[in-house]
């Protein structure tokens, strides 16, 4: 098979690296020989300095895009233009495709699966979700069986590392995010990252192809870590429970939820104990159980090692004939579903609060009252000293299930009280059962 | 398509009622419907019971496997034969074959297999190894950019719910595997979960698709856990390790290793808290790192997500060409290695022993002089008082990693000084990283 890489930085220069290393395993579990032919990079001598010198460059992404001898085109660029022009330009000139780029299928998945199934071709897509997991497959195939009851992955191994280090060397946000970008844990620019919208990108994915709905990321909620504070952290663990950014997609009778917000979890789980940059994924079917996919979630050489699973796959299959393949999101494309994106009130779930308040008598019963009125009943309460000022306490609560929308009532009555004297710290909790 | 199910138990049975129950999301999913058309049991009136009224029943398996109008045969009746009789006259007639019977594919994988090439039929087999878990695909397919370094594996559940037990609950073997079989996790004759067979077949067949050799369940080596001591769990874990029952496949300089027996493993690692009756499996790959698969190793409707997992692959990919299919042992039939199954004395591990000696001066002194001559090193060191007789002790070690056959050569020496007054207990020690 001959592929064309558009693209030549980490996960490009991994692809390569990875191909040549295992060339004689690879073409023993394939059939035949995976020979990247040629690369689009925008600066060539960069480009062979990552890939080495003996690959041909272009600079014309489009014409190698749709170049005549390429069987299969990676995609390796990142962000929405112009990898969606060119992968739409792949499609239509009969190339498979195979790519990382989240963003662009989170955004454009509907459009570009759509061209593929038209045109015959497969996009494949297992890097573009938790690195070098083989969740994609996992859902699609391995659980095909399963009615999907929810989804819930750690996926973004950035911002699983700063809370890692928040955690076990008590570190500020400012500080853990200091320390991942000096270990090339983080970019320089980490918004992508630390607010979620990477996760986001993800569960969105893996949303779709869990439920057999279209990808709808304008749909998800979103919440990342800047504003998270160490406090809580300490504070969730005197509970029993870890804070994660979980990305979580969950069927209920209402519709679909989709959100990725920081979210409690106990302690005792093996998802709590993920730790540093590794991501995992964990899978509720209805008749498997729980499952749990857990390994590297980036990396040049992770990424490249679902990369080339995706070459290996259409190598393998690449006679079928287009009628009967595996569905890009799992479900036949004929066949998604209408269910609902609920919004974010429609939402059941358990809280953590963190109420600062004056140290005076009656505080509680009137937090507890206001509580008890919106019908929220309290799993677990601390009172610990505030460490500013001795006039001051934090109230921490877990509450038992509720819908969000009750939730935000509540809060903005007890936000409203005198005795309350900063916002309300609320965080998101699963038990993950 | 038109499914013929041999066997009527309860895996079976887990097989109807998934697939009815979720006919329509399967059907989403695969692009056609999956029909059980008849069943093949030996008591029809038990199997009525088993799986409802509406499916025709057989005695005649033979003829069923055969029949005409029937796609795949799903085989579920365990055992050799006449599974492997059955199993074969399927694929002479042209039918895919989905089994969940390690055993005769541990025992027979390679005639089997072989067949099924030559008649261009598929052979599945997820449900073969560790139930619900999609491990088979994962190590075929979502990790094939991989050269694999090893895999390991908590592949029975009955033997990991009793080590759970021994250690939570402070009980003796015996009395565990009693909970264990009152509860269902453990059969009336335990023999081939306790002694480590099923985990044998398992970690066989993994064997051969992480390495591309031929199914050789003849060279495994096999110890399981009848004969393990409550104390060594309870020293294991003051040394920071659990113990598991562990499959693990290598592959070293001199070949591969291929065993089963009972394993300390570091307390802090996500396999180490894989707990009850669930199972996981880790695979280390070159690109990858490490990955792990978690999930339920057993039951009914677990084994029947990965069954029909391979019913959902079969439909969705059956009109591809033979010469094009994803291949059985993940490596192209033609492509398997002779690389060699190494002997256990060839093995290179670390080890944890507990010695009952007589508590006298210059004990402790011999040992170590002895595993020094044998050119051993120690990592850990524990003496404690064994609870009998205060003139007797347990001199408890973990050393560093060598050779089997210098242990067994040490051992030989330490078993013969008179102030050793049991027979040594020697245990194999992963850190599984």
């Amino acid at each position: 098979m001959r592929i064309a890489l558009l693209g030549a930085g980490t996960v490009a220069s991994g692809v390569v690296r990875v191909l040549q290393r295992n060339q004689d395993e690879l073409c023993r579990r394939a059939g035949r020989g995976i020979e990247v032919v040629a690369v689009a990079a925008r600066n060539a001598a960069k480009a062979r300095q990552a890939l080495g010198e003996g690959l041909p460059m272009h600079a014309d992404f489009l014409a190698l895009a749709t170049r005549e001898d390429v069987d299969i085109v990676v995609e390796l660029m990142g962000g929405l233009e112009p990898a969606r022009e060119l992968v739409l330009a792949a499609i239509r000139a009969g190339k498979h495709v195979v790519t990382a780029n989240k963003a662009l299928l989170a955004h454009h998945g509907n459009e570009i699966f759509a061209a593929a199934q038209s045109h015959g071709v497969v996009v494949a897509f297992e890097a573009a979700v938790a690195g070098g997991i083989p969740i994609i497959k996992a859902v699609r195939e391995g659980l095909a069986a399963n009615r999907i009851e929810w989804v819930a992955g750690i996926i973004n191994g950035t911002t699983n590392f700063i809370l890692s280090s928040m955690r076990e060397q008590g570190l500020d946000f400012a500080s853990a995010l200091a320390k991942a970008q000096q270990l090339g844990y983080a970019e320089a620019d980490p918004g992508f990252d630390i607010d979620g919208v990477d996760a986001a990108h993800k569960i969105t994915l893996l949303c779709a192809m869990a439920f057999g709905v279209p990808v709808q990321f304008q749909r998800a909620h979103v919440q990342g870590i800047r504003d998270l504070d160490g406090a809580d952290i300490r504070y969730a663990e005197q509970l029993g429970y870890r804070i994660k950014l979980l990305g979580l997609t969950r069927r209920s009778q209402q519709g679909i939820e989709l959100r990725v917000h920081p979210t409690l979890i106990p302690s005792a789980r093996l998802m709590a104990n993920v730790e540093g940059a590794m991501n995992a994924v964990m899978v509720q079917g209805d008749a498997v159980g729980p499952t749990l996919f857990y390994g590297k979630g980036a990396g040049a050489e992770a990424t490249a090692s679902s990369v080339i699973a995706d070459l290996v796959d259409i190598t393998r299959l690449h006679t079928a004939d287009p009628e009967h393949r595996v569905p890009h999101l799992a479900f036949q494309p004929g066949a998604l579903a209408d269910t609902p994106i609920l919004p974010m009130s429609q939402v059941r779930t358990s809280y953590y609060l963190r109420i600062h308040v004056r140290d005076e008598a009656g505080v509680l019963a009137e937090i507890t009252r206001i509580l008890a009125e919106q019908g929220m009943s309290i799993d677990a309460l601390l009172q610990r000293p505030s460490g500013e000022n001795d006039q001051h306490t934090d109230v921490i609560l877990l509450t038992h299930e509720t819908l969000e929308w009750r939730m935000d009532e509540a809060l903005a009555r007890i936000q409203a009280l005198d005795s309350v004297l900063a916002p309300v710290v609320r965080l998101r909790k699963e038990e993950l059962r």
